[in-house]
C-alpha cells in the first residue's frame, strides 16, 4: 500500500519519451520530495502489449499521457480529469485538433492540464505563455519549432547540398525520421503554432486553419544567393494580430536578417521570439526534441502539479564555495621585439602546465605585441604564470588576461 | 468599499519600475480578471513624501515591494508576510542579502514571495528556474545579467571606442546611470548571480560570496585583438558546481565564440543558459532592465500569485483568422539574358505596388538569374505579381518566391 507521503504517476505510452521519463522520475525522486514533500513514483505504465487503462487510472494521482494521437490519447484524458486526476501530455496533434475540449474539461473538474512537452521540447514556451506574460498584450510570436527542418536547413547552408542529400543526414544521425513527411511538410510545425497561438491570443487555433508550406522546394541556389544579401533561411511559424481584429497563423521558409533573434539558432535546436509592445520582446531556445529533453518538461509539469504555488524550497544543499576553478584566457602582452621573447613566456606557461592554443605575434618599432588564447587551466596555476610573466625583463607593460569560454553545444 | 472579486494590490514605492507598473495594472484589469476572475485594484501607494504602509498593509491582499535598497523594504516585505499577505518584488539587493530570512518567512506564513522582475526584468529565468527545471540537475549557468555593461562592450565592439567614451553615450542613451559604477563594477550582476546560484544549485549564496570584475580596464586593443581570433567579450555571470560538493559563483568578463549562445547577444539586452545533462541546455534573452519591462514582469507575478495553478482560460478572445497578410520577399528568376529583361519584371513588380529593396543579376551564357529582395507587400498583389511575371515569355523557368522576416530589434 502506497504510503501517505507518496504522489502516484500512472504513464501511458512507453516510447522515446515515455522511456525517458520512466527513467528520470525515480532518480529524481529524492530531489522532488524535498522540494515538495511528496514522494513521486510509478503506479504503472500502459503499452501496446502490457497494462490496463483503468487499473492505472484507478491506482495514479496524476496521468502522464505520451502514447500519442488522437484516440485513444483523448478518451484517456477525459476520462483522468472527470475521475478528478491532474493530467501531463506532450501530445500537439491532440491539443490542436481537440484542445479546447480538453481545457474545459480541465476547467469543469478543476484539475490540471500540463502540456510543455507538446511545444518545443524543454524549451519552456507555455509556461512562459500561460505565467510570465499572462498579463502582456502579445503582438506577434516567431518560432523555429520543428528541430528536423532547422537541422537540414543548417545542413544545406553550411555545406551547399541539396534537400535531399541533407534530409539523408539528418535521418542518419536520428535527426529525422523514416517517413519524415509530417516534419518536412510544416505540418508538424503547424500543430504547435495553433498551440502557442491559442495561448497568445486567447482565441481557438485548430491545426485546420493554419497554413502551412514546407522546405522540399528549397534549392541550394536560394541559399546561396541569400548568404550574398546576407541572410539566413528557417523554417518559421508565426502568429500574428492583423489589425485590432485578425489573426494570421501560418508555417513557411523565411529568410531572416542577421539581427533577428532567430537568426543564430541553428541545428536541431528549437527557439520561440514572443514579441509585445510592453516587454519588446524575450526570446527562448534549446533542443526541441529527443527522449530525455522531452521527458524533463513532462517531468517539470508533474511536479508543478505537485505542487502548485511557486515557494522557494529551504536551501536543502550546502554546495561549498569555490573560488578556484578552470578557465581559458585570453593574453595579451607588450614585449620587447627580440629573439627569444616566445620561448620565454612559453617557457612559463610549460613550468605552470599551461598550454596554448593560438598566438598572433605582431612587431611595432622596437616593442612586440604577444595575443594569446590558452587552454583552460586552473586559475591558481595561471595567476603563477601571470606573476612570473610579469616579471621577466622582456616585458613592456603589464600582462592583460580576460577568460575564453570555449564553444560546447552543436 | 471593495466589491467581492476585488484583488487589492499595495505598491510600495514609485521609480521608474512603480509607475510603470501602476499604469500597467488598470490598463490590463479587464484581461486579468478574464484569467483569474478577480479584478485587481491599487490600493495604495506609497512614495518617499506620501502613504501608510500600515495603512496600505491593511488594504490590500497583496503588497508590491519596488522601493529598493535593504531598508525599510526589508522589514515592509516580512511585516506584510506575517500578515499573511502574498508579496512581490524586484529588489536583487534585498534578496541576494536577506534571501533566506525572506524564504523562510514565506514558507512560515504559506503565502507567495515573487521576485522575477530582480532578474533581468521580463526574462523568465527565475519562473523556469523555480518551476521548468524543479525536476532538472542543473551544471552550470552562464548569464549576461547586466545590459548597462553589455550595452557599452557592443558599444566598444562595434565602434573601437575607449570604455570612457562608450559609457559616455550609455549615459547620454540612458542605459547607464549618473553613477554607473555598481553596473561597470560588477557588483550588479553578482547580487542576480547570487539570487540564481541559490535557486539553480538549493545552497545560500550571499552577495559576498560571488566573486566578481568589471569592465573598466577593458582596452580597444582586447577587443581588436580578439576580433581576429574569432571573439567577442561579454560581462559573463557564472554559477557551476565544481566536483559534487563545489560551487563558483563569479562574475567578470570573458570572451566567447561564436558558436554560444551568448555571444549574438548584443546592446541593452540580457540572456541566460542553463546547462544540464538531461536538457542540454535552453538559453532566454530579452531587454534587461526598463520601467515597462520589468513593470510587466512583477504583473506577472503578480498575476501568478493571483491564480497559483496553471490553467488555460476560456479562449475569451475570438479574432478571426487572416490568410491574407503583409511580407516581404525573395524572388529568384531564371530569365533570358537580353536586354530589357529587368525593366519587363520591374514594371510588372510596380503594377502590383510592390517594390524591390535589392537585386543581384547574373549572367550565365545564354540565360542570366535575377535574385532580388522585396518590400513588404499584402501577399495576394504580390502572389497576382508572380503569375504575370511567369507568364512573362523572358522566364527560362518558375519563379521562386521565399518569404523575408526584417530585423526589427536593436
Amino acid at each position: 500500500m502506497a504510503s501517505p507521503n507518496t504522489f502516484r504517476v500512472g504513464l501511458l505510452g512507453y516510447g522515446t519519451v515515455g522511456a525517458a521519463f520512466a527513467e528520470l522520475l525515480p532518480r529524481h525522486a529524492d530531489r522532488i520530495e524535498r522540494i515538495t514533500g511528496l514522494r513521486p513514483e510509478l503506479s504503472g505504465v500502459l503499452t501496446r502489449s502490457r497494462g490496463s487503462f483503468d487499473d492505472i487510472l484507478e491506482s495514479s494521482d496524476l496521468i502522464v499521457e505520451l502514447i500519442g494521437g488522437l484516440e485513444p490519447a483523448r478518451e484517456y484524458l477525459l476520462a483522468a480529469m472527470r475521475a478528478g486526476k491532474h493530467v501531463v501530455t506532450a501530445n500537439k496533434q491532440l491539443l490542436s485538433h481537440h484542445g479546447e475540449e480538453l481545457w474545459e474539461e480541465a476547467r469543469v473538474r478543476g484539475v490540471q492540464l500540463r502540456f510543455e512537452g507538446a511545444v518545443a521540447g524543454v524549451v519552456p514556451v507555455i509556461r512562459v505563455l500561460q505565467e510570465s506574460l499572462a498579463g502582456a498584450s502579445i503582438d506577434r510570436v516567431h518560432g523555429i519549432v520543428n528541430g528536423t527542418t532547422n537541422f537540414i536547413l543548417t545542413e544545406m547552408a553550411r555545406t551547399g547540398s541539396t534537400f535531399a542529400d541533407a534530409l539523408a543526414e539528418a535521418q542518419r544521425l536520428g535527426y529525422a525520421e523514416a517517413d519524415p513527411s509530417d516534419d518536412v511538410s510544416g505540418r508538424d510545425a503547424a500543430a504547435k503554432m495553433a498551440i502557442i497561438a491559442r495561448l497568445a491570443f486567447e482565441t481557438p487555433v485548430h491545426i485546420d486553419q493554419v497554413r502551412y508550406e514546407g522546405i522540399e522546394h528549397i534549392q541550394p541556389d536560394d541559399l546561396e544567393y541569400a548568404r550574398e544579401l546576407g541572410l539566413g533561411l528557417k523554417l518559421i511559424g508565426t502568429a500574428e494580430r492583423v489589425g485590432l481584429e485578425g489573426l494570421s497563423v501560418a508555417v513557411y521558409p523565411a529568410f531572416l536578417y542577421p539581427g533577428h533573434p532567430l537568426a543564430s539558432v541553428n541545428g536541431p535546436f528549437n527557439a520561440v521570439t514572443v514579441e509585445s509592445e510592453a516587454i519588446t520582446e524575450i526570446t527562448m531556445s534549446g533542443p526541441g526534441a529527443g527522449g530525455p529533453q522531452t521527458g524533463s518538461a513532462v517531468l517539470g509539469d508533474v511536479i508543478s502539479a505537485m505542487i502548485p504555488p511557486a515557494s522557494t524550497p529551504p536551501a536543502t544543499e550546502s554546495l561549498e564555495m569555490v573560488a578556484d576553478v578552470v578557465s581559458a584566457f585570453y593574453l595579451y602582452l607588450e614585449v620587447a621585439d627580440e629573439p627569444g621573447v616566445l620561448a620565454q613566456v612559453a617557457q612559463v606557461l610549460a613550468e605552470q602546465g599551461v598550454s596554448v592554443k593560438s598566438v598572433v605575434q605582431k612587431g611595432m618599432r622596437d616593442q612586440a605585441r604577444l595575443v594569446m588564447v590558452l587552454h583552460p587551466v586552473l586559475e591558481s596555476r595561471f595567476d603563477a604564470a601571470m606573476e612570473q610573466i610579469g616579471a621577466l625583463t622582456i616585458m613592456r607593460g603589464p600582462p592583460r588576461a580576460i577568460r575564453v569560454i570555449e564553444e560546447e553545444f552543436v
